[in-house]
């Protein structure tokens, strides 16, 4: 399924192969938390920036809609109208963010919804059922996402505990994908790494899920509130421990910077609010650093957001049009910076590719840092 | 400037000539009040749904990013990125409507800004130099929209200062467009007719300002609170006293219901809120009437809001799927109700010129109702 094309240090060029297509990797994914991308960005506006990949929310679909009716309506592909890969995330990150009072068991989680209150209760099973359910083209194994900081001891129990729920995801996907009704029948399984910042529980767990053959791997618990340089010692210790062969998924990483130093280190797959986020508070990025839109000096600026960017909104409109769209509080400008901030962050991911494959990445990182470094 | 086609009865179907394009009348006009269509739908969006000509608010751009701003960056049309007509009203409605403490002087209107408090003065002269400096293609006359309802006294003796404004307008226009660094030197001016539900005051300030060779006249103080039999009641009376060889505008009007009444009786351009605004609330409007979205019918309806209706949505979206934008609260859902409602309105005026040119106006009427009477 994955492909590795080239190295250039540890970094790492491939290719993954799905039923929804090919993803180019190293891939920034697009978050469509709940089946839409924040600021009013729909799936068509995806087709003309670059988006490889979708990623939804288990929790969110599970709790709204529901992932029956997702099901019903033919899985979310055909429910959001998005023909290339879809990655669900297990919804055990959303248990432990912002659901109400929950119970940790070795069955599951008790939780509350954060819409209505109802008590839910989640374990491998269920959150394996409702990704089948959402049929998205990869589904993230179930895991505590422990908090942080955390004792050594509660740190090596969970994880010991999120390996056990690995071996019934794993199972459940199996039965699941062999069930007549099930719409996506090749739906495939990332595993989640814990630990922390315990690089050798990282490790040993790293190790112990590599047995497992999974279709990818990915990193969890980090950007917890950790410093960015224990998240790339961390990154730079583990990741040799999981499989070259197999896509490495770096979880809710982050910012440009972030995704520079992790692809170094031979991360293959991110994602992150922080182009949509960053987008509704009126900031765009740029290869001049971060811009505040809503800054005075726009005012009168009839440049396009950067100079020479091919996004559809820098393409057409100017800067000082934007700021005054959000100073009026027009929908229309969000719209406007996250399809940019979007379109960026997908831009970047394919320099990268670029870079890696003419074995220049380090110059290119070098060059990119130094550019936004530089402020607007 | 305009060419009558063919008339259905009293129904009009006319073209007319601008310095951005032709407008075919009749025509629905898309309001975009701050220089953008409320539910984040851009200009470029508006080339796809058939919008001829865009309609902006003098008073708000005023207010916000301020007409020497917009005049700096070439004027509303380079500003927002639209090469069709734009019309801009004349500030008038909202001094009446939205602005706070308001003393009326001959003079003109001195008021608070919505926005800041700030004291403001606008007089015939400043409306027509802010338009002149948003450079639309068709300026309105500064006029006092009276309150309803309000006393003979009080009506006879505002439409006589609405008079003496006018007059005071086209001197203004005519030295603006004059001047060498105007950007639109061929503004074209409406003048607007006044008298409330008074026929007998509508019909001389109609003659009275028909005598004035404007570009095109315009019924104002409509829909403000009066019956909808009141209005066409009006219109019917009215209409005959302003130039067949020009274009009638009902300002604010209206339903779909009420805008082929207008038709009927020879009105050319509408405008209204109530595609984005309905749009905004959850409701499509469709030839079965309107459909609230948030409807739980909806919940696992893959048809598209309008079967075999070519707007952008529902070429792609399902109901099921807005509904759940909708109850997400995502504003995607909201983009999708005001772009599909636009379309329907442009489409409808698109239906209604078929039907004129074809002298099947009543019958076309009739089944509109009767569809949209049906209930979805």
């Amino acid at each position: 399924m994955y492909r590795l094309i080239t190295q250039d240090g540890q970094a790492k060029r491939g290719e993954f192969h799905t039923v929804h297509g090919v993803i180019q990797t190293p891939v920034f994914m697009n978050v469509g938390t709940a089946a839409a991308i924040k600021g009013a960005v729909s799936t068509m506006d995806l087709q003309k920036i670059g988006t490889q990949v979708e990623l939804s929310n288990t929790y969110h679909l599970h709790v709204r809609p529901g992932d029956k009716v997702v099901k019903q309506l033919g899985g979310l592909h055909k429910f959001m109208v998005w023909d290339k890969p879809i990655l669900t995330d297990s919804g055990g990150f959303q248990v432990f963010s912002l659901a109400g009072l929950r119970k940790i068991k070795e069955e599951g989680v008790y939780f509350q919804s954060h819409i209505d209150g109802r008590r839910i209760f989640m374990g491998p099973e269920e959150s394996m059922q409702i990704q089948s359910n959402l049929a998205s083209t990869i589904a993230m194994a179930f895991d505590e996402c422990p908090p942080h900081p955390a004792t050594r001891e509660y740190m090596q129990n969970s994880v010991d505990r999120t390996t056990r729920w690995l071996e019934r995801c794993i199972k459940e996907m199996k039965r699941l994908n062999e069930l007549p009704d099930t719409i996506n029948k090749k739906q495939m399984l990332f595993g989640i790494n814990q630990g922390g910042t315990f690089a050798d529980i990282r490790i040993e767990h790293a190790k112990r899920i590599s047995e497992m053959d999974l279709d990818g791997y990915a990193l969890g618990g980090l950007a917890v509130g950790e410093s960015h340089e224990e998240m790339y010692d961390i990154i730079e210790k583990t990741v040799p421990y999981l499989p070259l062969e197999k896509p490495t998924y770096l979880m809710g990483v982050g910012t440009p910077a972030n995704i520079l130093e992790a692809v170094e280190r031979g991360v293959d797959f991110f994602d992150c609010v922080y182009p949509s986020r960053n987008g509704r508070h009126g900031h765009a990025y740029t290869n001049h650093g971060k811009m505040n839109l809503l800054n005075a000096r726009y005012e009168l600026d009839d440049r396009p957001m950067e100079e020479g960017c091919q996004c559809p909104v820098c393409q057409t409109y100017s800067r000082a049009y934007i700021r005054h769209l959000l100073k009026a509080k027009e929908m229309l400008g969000l719209r406007m910076l996250v399809t940019h901030n979007l379109y960026f962050y997908n831009k970047m991911m394919e320099e990268i590719r670029d870079a890696i494959e003419h074995h220049r990445f380090k110059e290119y990182k070098k060059a990119k840092l130094e550019g936004m470094a530089q402020g607007e």
